[in-house]
């Protein structure tokens, strides 16, 4: 299939200012990059991230802004030095849509840690619209027998979640917590059950218990009740925080064993005291990672495909992406949003 | 050699209040255990926990309290379940001088993270005496080829910096800072120098650049200097903290690469701010340790007589371990203080 359906704009729905409603807008995107790939959108999950920008939460902003980098579509222009991808081929973009590809970091195979990767949706538009660009080493193919319909979430918040089971060596036989069921922590759940390991969620309502085991969990703590937590103090392998809330940290440390890893995914608000003397007797640790390498990511849609792992999601139609986002901002999401491109 | 010399009580020096001078005092040690080794004591090091404990900085000190957890000495009398240890041979005991030997950790060779590990200076007497006592398995041959009047500071302080080593797999490609030349730091730069790193000392005060260059550094940098800091942005891949002082930690976690590690071993006074951004996107770590095993003590045992890594030390006879105390103080023991109890 030869290189086909240029567009002179693309369009999609933006912000214009922060905490706006999105409306319709269109944007000249420039010649296609040598390296790029253009995806024809058809899905595109909905991230905190992308709220946090729509707000300027992070004061880094710039209006009119396309949020959206949870993609999955088909691709229809490759440029000339694209390696490994066709028109035709259905892809999926995340956080990141570039990388040097020559600093230590890109030729080490971690081009998530490349100092200038491109996020997707920050200095340029995202896949709530119509097309989408991206370098070809971080658009990936989506592998036979994953549901393109429920993809998107896995290219953020999958791979953020998937990412440090892999850097980190978790291992079948650990026990691993898991900070907050929402966007990212049910699929953690998911893919933790599926890895072997004993799975306790943490969850600020228990109401979502019964729902944290039938997506994994073995075990189910409140986060904030200090006597539960203290009853599992020193059992946890490794502790991975999706929420992006101030809890009490030196509880949830001392839920750790020896060697016990205190891993952040989620941008807490505040900054976290860390006690020396709380880590040194047993060795703790405490870490926090960004979304996967392309590498790590295409290990994670293979694994996703053995085990017919899917976030679950509800879908809006992109036409009424404000609905979608007034419904994550109501915290009711269950547990990820995907819009459809194609209603 | 049989079992001999029993005495009906164990002579040395303790403070008998907090921050007083130690004086001469006599403690009946009861019945050896049937798994420990009494040790006649020949050195010992002196080490800040020894100070921090006199002075009751950790509000826990039990008066009349006997100082000394870096002992070096002949083996005089065994338990009649000890093994591998005979009369006669010289050993070395450290920070801890017992573990239960069968929780998971012990069993697992980190007898170090047990939690009920006994310190050899909580809750009984230390090596600043006569004889001290330990279960066997924290009692360490001294190799051949080790000087045992230097060897003493080995058993905690170098123990201390030698573990990160170990633990977290630093590799002769890396390039690694050491925070604070003291007692832990400048055995660490004599490690790490023979261990093949790219090696940088970050020092309070510049006017031990030269000997920091000495120990085994190739770059020195001065700890509060900003400007210097910034200029090495992002180069070193593990950072061991020895200092026991509150510094400018998110100017000392950007000195690190991806994946890199803030360690530290050194009892810093004040909780460290960690803010989550500034791990998250190389992939920052922050962590912590104690001593290492036996296992990893014997380890750095055989690695320090293969490559003569000693400590730099001052001697004083164990007569005049006051004036000792106050060296310490001071602040200006080059670098580690060991007493005679021969003098």
């Amino acid at each position: 299939m030869s290189n086909s359906t240029e567009l002179s704009s693309f369009t999609g729905w933006a912000a214009t200012a922060a905490g706006a409603p999105l409306e319709r807008y269109s944007y000249d995107p420039g010649p296609l990059g040598d390296e790029d790939v253009e995806v024809a959108v058809e899905y595109c999950g909905v991230c905190h991230s992308d709220q946090s920008l729509i707000d300027n939460d992070w004061g880094i902003s710039q209006y009119p802004f396309i949020p959206g980098h949870e993609v999955v579509g088909k691709i229809v222009r490759t440029g000339a030095q694209v390696r490994g991808l066709e028109v035709g081929q259905r892809v999926g973009i995340g956080w990141y849509k570039g990388s040097c590809m020559h600093c230590p970091s890109c030729m080490g195979g971690s081009h998530n840690l490349c100092s200038t990767a491109r996020p997707t949706i920050i200095g340029s538009h995202g896949g709530f619209a119509d097309r989408v660009r991206s370098h070809w080493a971080w658009a990936l193919k989506i592998p036979a027998g994953l549901d393109p319909a429920l993809a998107g979430p896995l290219f953020c918040a999958g791979s953020t979640v998937f990412n440090p089971l892999v850097e980190f060596g978790v291992k079948p036989t650990d026990r691993v917590g898991v900070v907050g069921i929402g966007g990212l922590g049910h699929l953690a759940l998911r893919f933790l059950n599926a890895w072997g390991c004993e799975v306790t969620a943490f969850t600020s309502s228990l109401s979502k218990q019964d729902e944290a085991k039938r997506l994994g969990a073995h075990n189910v703590v409140a986060s904030t009740d200090s006597a539960a937590l203290k009853a599992i103090a020193g059992t946890l392998d490794f502790l991975l925080v999706t929420a992006n809330a101030n809890l009490d940290w030196s509880a949830m440390l001392a839920t750790l064993r020896g060697r016990g890893r205190l891993h952040f995914v989620g941008i807490v608000p505040s900054a976290i005291p860390v006690h020396v003397f709380e880590l040194i007797p047993q060795q703790k640790v405490l870490s926090a990672s960004p979304v996967g390498s392309p590498a790590a990511t295409a290990t994670m849609l293979e694994f996703c495909a053995r085990h017919q792992i899917v976030p679950q999601v509800e879908h809006f139609p992109m036409s009424r992406v404000n609905e979608a986002v007034d419904h994550l901002r109501s915290g009711k999401a269950r547990y990820r949003i995907v819009l459809d491109a194609s209603r």
